[in-house]
């Protein structure tokens, strides 16, 4: 049975929306709109704006594949960072829970996934070959593959080693640290910072 | 220790917004900013939009109290439904929930809250004044006051039935099939349909 509408169709459309973020149901959708309706200027307006800043402003960093408002990102333009070592992480939320833990000040890149087959996840459809031919170009001692620990990831990290063995740079993995299955987004810091201390020659 | 910032300050305004709705923690408001900025054109910019169409257009209707982006609100002005019919709620959101059930064709009248002396919330803070002149003004017949079970619901239920003594209004409430303590808003349908169809003379 669909759903019966309470309320205008503006209020509904915006209810459906939210329902589409990750952690809000139907339910809490609707909670969540009533609550943005109820706080117009502490809460709607600003998040009206702040969603029209990144409508505007975000876009994918064209150096490493993260999400900012400038291209390079902040990251890739600090000039503090180490640019010889490189960090590859699977996916923009695992590379904010590594700069949350603070345990590291390198730069990034971001694969946008791990390969999976049976998904139709190729190397093609991953950041792959622009991370192979930074390594090739630019002066990088040390590619960290901060991939998770699982199946996929493991089959990632091996793509990778083999496809970086011709260049001359230092693969390294993270240390154990990270549980077998775990995906690293979830990870507490101690633990994040732990694995990247001890990481060892892949 | 200060949460460690791990984008530009407009991705980090975005995700401490979205931590502010109900439902969204730090971490789940991490994950939905960044759901927002990949899918764009699909989700980002429609939420945006609707976001800006909430802080345009929707308001508080000025005859019951809900949210709408009409005022009078579309069920204020509905010839469909029964205008010597009264339903009193705590909320918009009961007001949504009795409108999903679908067990009534009546207008409602939103409160804003109970009383609470505790917590400073006393008559003059809720809407309360303007029920009872709609009560003495318009041909209402019956009051049917749809206010949860707890201690304060039922001692805002009884100031009302004070104040609409004195009128000419058959005062009625929810029948047994609200859990004793339970909230309106978390109901299922066919409970709030039983406790509407066998409500009783207050
Ligand atoms: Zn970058
Ligand atoms: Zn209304």
């Amino acid at each position: 049975m669909a759903q019966k509408s309470v309320a205008g169709p503006e209020i509904e459309r915006l209810i459906q929306l939210l329902s589409k973020l990750p952690g809000l149901g139907p339910r809490s959708a609707r909670r969540a709109a009533l609550h943005l309706i109820k706080r117009k200027e502490q809460l709607l307006v600003p998040l009206a704006e702040a969603l029209g800043v990144a409508v505007e402003k975000i876009g994918v960093c064209g150096s490493c594949g993260t999400v900012d408002t400038s291209d390079p990102c902040a990251i890739c333009a600090d000039p503090d960072r180490d640019p010889s070592v490189l960090v590859v992480v699977e996916d923009v939320a695992d590379l904010w829970a590594l700069e949350r833990a603070g345990a590291i000040n390198a730069r990034y890149h971001v694969l946008g996934g791990t390969l999976s087959p049976l998904d139709g996840i190729g190397p093609d459809d991953l950041n792959i070959a622009p991370l192979v031919s930074k390594c090739s170009q630019e002066q990088i001692a040390e590619v960290i593959l901060a991939i998770s620990a699982t199946v996929e990831g493991q089959t990632t990290a091996h793509y990778l080693m083999d496809q970086l063995s011709h260049i001359n740079v230092n693969v390294t993995k993270l240390a154990h640290g990270v549980p077998v299955g775990g995906e690293l987004d979830y990870l507490d810091e101690g633990t994040l910072t732990q694995a990247l201390k001890a990481r060892t020659r892949f």
